[in-house]
């Protein structure tokens, strides 16, 4: 929900209206449930506005397939047929991206990132998207597949108008600190911890 | 994302499969950004599993119209014409809850927000939907529009496989108590507080 006022105007030479509009960096961190969820939340959104979305996935398993996958992919089709919404592109780490399957890939997730990470600053560079949602992007970061510098420079110096949110524990405080937008979704209570296993339908 | 493995495993005398299908009752609070998103994230899960999701948006604005209405709504729309994914009713306080407009009701938030609780008690017991997001529940709880014990109780009690998802700041700790699942999102930082404004695409 929109809240009503800022804190304060700050002294920084730009409109409201400008100011409104600058492109985030968001951070959904936090050992708790709903920062993928609230990202795809995001890029409904986005798809509404009829914006250019583009999902990245660095996610280890090849097969999974969570719902938002399912539907997001089908209002891109639905973009496609009628104009309606925007574009959205889907890629995930786990099979090897799709821009550039290649046998084995999959076999090596730390190059695998690198390739992902590689693709996302030539798309920032082009101004390819308008939302990018970096889906637990925080472990390759963490595990030091990719440079965390380079990724703190990357997305603050990017060009035009692009959003990004970036998800997964332990966010980097660097990443923290560059971005405009965070969140940490705290664990309070889980069916996990009482037995229960992840369902169809609310973990995926 | 699912995790591997419970913590332990309960001697509750349900197999692991009938544990796994409870139904849950979860709760987003905390007075960070994503309660709502989360929500609306987990009804496109639901939505593409076909189940039959109830929105009820407990919010004071009679106009306000947020991208995920329009979204989920058109996947309604999808699911009728052609069966994919699940039916889905959006209902919003604002301007009257859509089963009962009245002229004068939403001038009086209380009254409203009453109304809109007995009648997803009645759904409740109905076993109307598979998915209730009750968004920003936790504020008429908190003014005492409902009563909060009848809430819990009857969310404990519900009959059937009716998840159900409430929103909002300060959760009462008997809901919290009540709860399967519960996720504090934490504010760390919001462009607000740097003088920015929510902007479209991103807050709405």
């Amino acid at each position: 929900m929109p809240k009503g006022k800022p804190l304060f105007v700050p002294n920084d030479g730009l409109t409201t209206r400008q100011r409104r509009h600058r492109p985030l960096l968001m951070v959904h961190t936090g050992n708790g449930k709903g920062k993928s969820t609230a990202a795809f939340g995001l890029a409904l959104r986005a798809w509404n506005q009829g914006w250019d979305i583009g999902v990245f996935q660095f996610v280890k398993s090849a097969k999974w397939r969570i719902g938002e996958q399912t539907v997001l992919e089908r209002l891109a089709a639905l973009h496609a047929e009628t104009g309606e919404g925007g574009p959205v592109e889907w890629h995930k780490m786990g099979s090897g991206w799709s821009w550039s399957r290649k046998a084995g890939t999959e076999e090596d997730h730390a190059t695998a990132a690198a390739e992902g990470w590689a693709e996302i600053k030539r798309r920032l560079a082009a101004e390819r998207h308008q939302l990018y949602v970096l889906d637990e992007f925080t472990y390759p970061m963490q595990w030091g597949w990719v440079d965390v510098d380079d990724v703190v420079e990357t997305l603050t110096n990017r060009p035009g108008r692009q959003h990004v949110v970036v998800t997964g524990r332990n966010a980097d405080p660097r990443l923290v600190e560059a971005a405009d937008l965070v969140t940490e979704m705290q664990h309070v209570k889980h069916p996990m911890d009482v037995g229960q296993k992840g369902q169809r339908g609310i973990e995926w």
